[in-house]
């Protein structure tokens, strides 16, 4: 049954990862390896997790961050726990560079380029993928 | 001797607190109450930092987005690491209020409203920061 919450509803993007707590999708924003963790269980802020869950929430955040530096070494990592259009606990995780779209802009702000050269191979998928499963354990199915 | 970087050279904001490894500061952005964690030494990202220093410096964001919402019920905190302008880590904790001038976009997203109204009073400041040293420790002088 359909809650209203996109994040409830929705696996959100692109399965990369989970486990009973969380999950880490790709996303199709216009932004490539543009990353999301999403809580789970619909929850609203940070501080409305117990303290474990904070640290487990954002210790998979990191190991996204590791895995996204590794493989494509961005300019900066950006994260960001926003939530106002949806206020389901999730963090954006996104390489930027210094070449995108809106650098050094937000993602948010004002599109500063046309286009961007494209940096994700057809295997980045499967590789990023199997880079969290290697830092955090088998995802769940 | 001026560094270059903003946060190397100036305190970033008014300061409510501070120890050897971080400090929180209230902005000037026009937003009400957006506060600033900023690390002290010079580092540009979250896993360019030991786990130890991760979670501490989480430990503080964590404390002031509590203190926010306790003193003012926001809408929606954000949490934001950014960074791409002046990378030194640190940690943008806002309270976000649907009537205020960008909710529920991003406060770097478009304008939607010309004013909201004012919610913070003058004894504010001194509380945030009597609330932070509750929570945290005294600050450093």
């Amino acid at each position: 049954m359909a809650s209203g919450c996109a994040f409830c509803d929705d696996e959100g993007g692109r399965r990369l990862w989970r486990d009973e707590r969380c999950r880490v999708v790709l996303t199709d924003e216009p932004f490539e390896a543009f990353c999301r963790v999403i809580w789970n269980a619909h929850v609203r802020e940070m501080t409305d997790l117990s303290a474990a869950n904070r640290a487990h929430l954002m210790h998979v955040v990191y190991a996204v961050e590791s895995a996204l530096r590794a493989r494509l070494t961005p300019s900066k990592m950006n994260l960001a726990s926003l939530g106002n259009a949806t206020p389901h606990l999730h963090w954006h995780v996104i390489p930027r560079f210094a070449d995108d779209t809106h650098f050094p802009n937000p993602v948010w702000g004002p599109r500063l380029r046309e286009q961007t050269p494209q940096r994700v191979s057809d295997d980045f998928f499967p590789s990023l993928a199997a880079d969290l499963g290697a830092t955090l354990g088998a995802s769940l199915a």
